[in-house]
């Protein structure tokens, strides 16, 4: 939980950025826009999304998980790529 | 366009619906919640805008692609099952 | 089922090398390669089979779905847009 | 290291699996076998990859990173359910 206090101010951002995007969606679907451009929208919702639950993930697991132990910290580097892979 | 149009309402419902969640992950972020919960949330996020990216690129098949058309309509079914199954 | 029958030559050089990769996965399990090494190859599989899956489902949406048709054509692009940000 | 060791017969027997799935497709793509079915076993393979991808960072997060410690065996739960809500 430490590693959420830590970033709390950048998180909190994020967050506030994907709600004017949620925000400018709905002002989309009521002006009756393009379903390209409002697939467009979405998309980069789903993006945002993303990156927050990978910093978060990887927040987790380097505070919580590997702590401030080296070798470990390096072991996580796999998994890291692999989500970073998934989480774009 | 049309499709949007028909199901306009029930898209910003949907859309209304996610802003809820986001806010609500806000508040759990400046409240110190765990990080599990928070990653939880942010995975609903998630699966809610999938559900809707999934709903509006259905519509646009349908209505701006296969149109009324019985043939190209079944034709779109295989396609959508693969879709379903990376946007659950 | 026409483009499957175009592109069979492709499509079946694809499939090859994708057994390819993972007769050399096996391989590298039996070899007792690192984690992060196995991680990789498994990540670059599941890439050649993103790929091909975004291969078939364009083909099928095109020539099944879209005809010759280059209204309907155009229309699939922004549902192309969405299915290549997830089938990276 | 020592997972892939200790899981070795079981990890080779899941990818022996998949080899076997993947010569079923080539064989279907010579056969001139329906879109639909073709993305089906696309799909499929897929699907496997992806639990294996699951199985082997698992087991890497367990042996390499938390090790022995209940505590941190423990903290590794929520992500481990992330990854799975993305690698169904």
């Amino acid at each position: 939980m430490a590693h959420i206090k830590q970033d709390q101010k950048k998180l909190v951002a994020r967050v506030r950025r994907i709600s004017g995007q949620v925000a400018s969606l709905e002002r989309a679907l009521t002006r009756d826009t393009e379903c390209g451009a409002i697939l467009q929208q979405l998309t980069a919702v789903r993006g945002a999304i993303n990156g927050l639950i990978l910093e978060v993930m990887e927040g987790h697991l380097k505070s919580h998980v590997a702590h401030d132990n080296p070798a470990d910290q390096a072991e996580l580097a796999p998994v890291l790529s692999v989500l970073r892979s998934y989480l774009k």
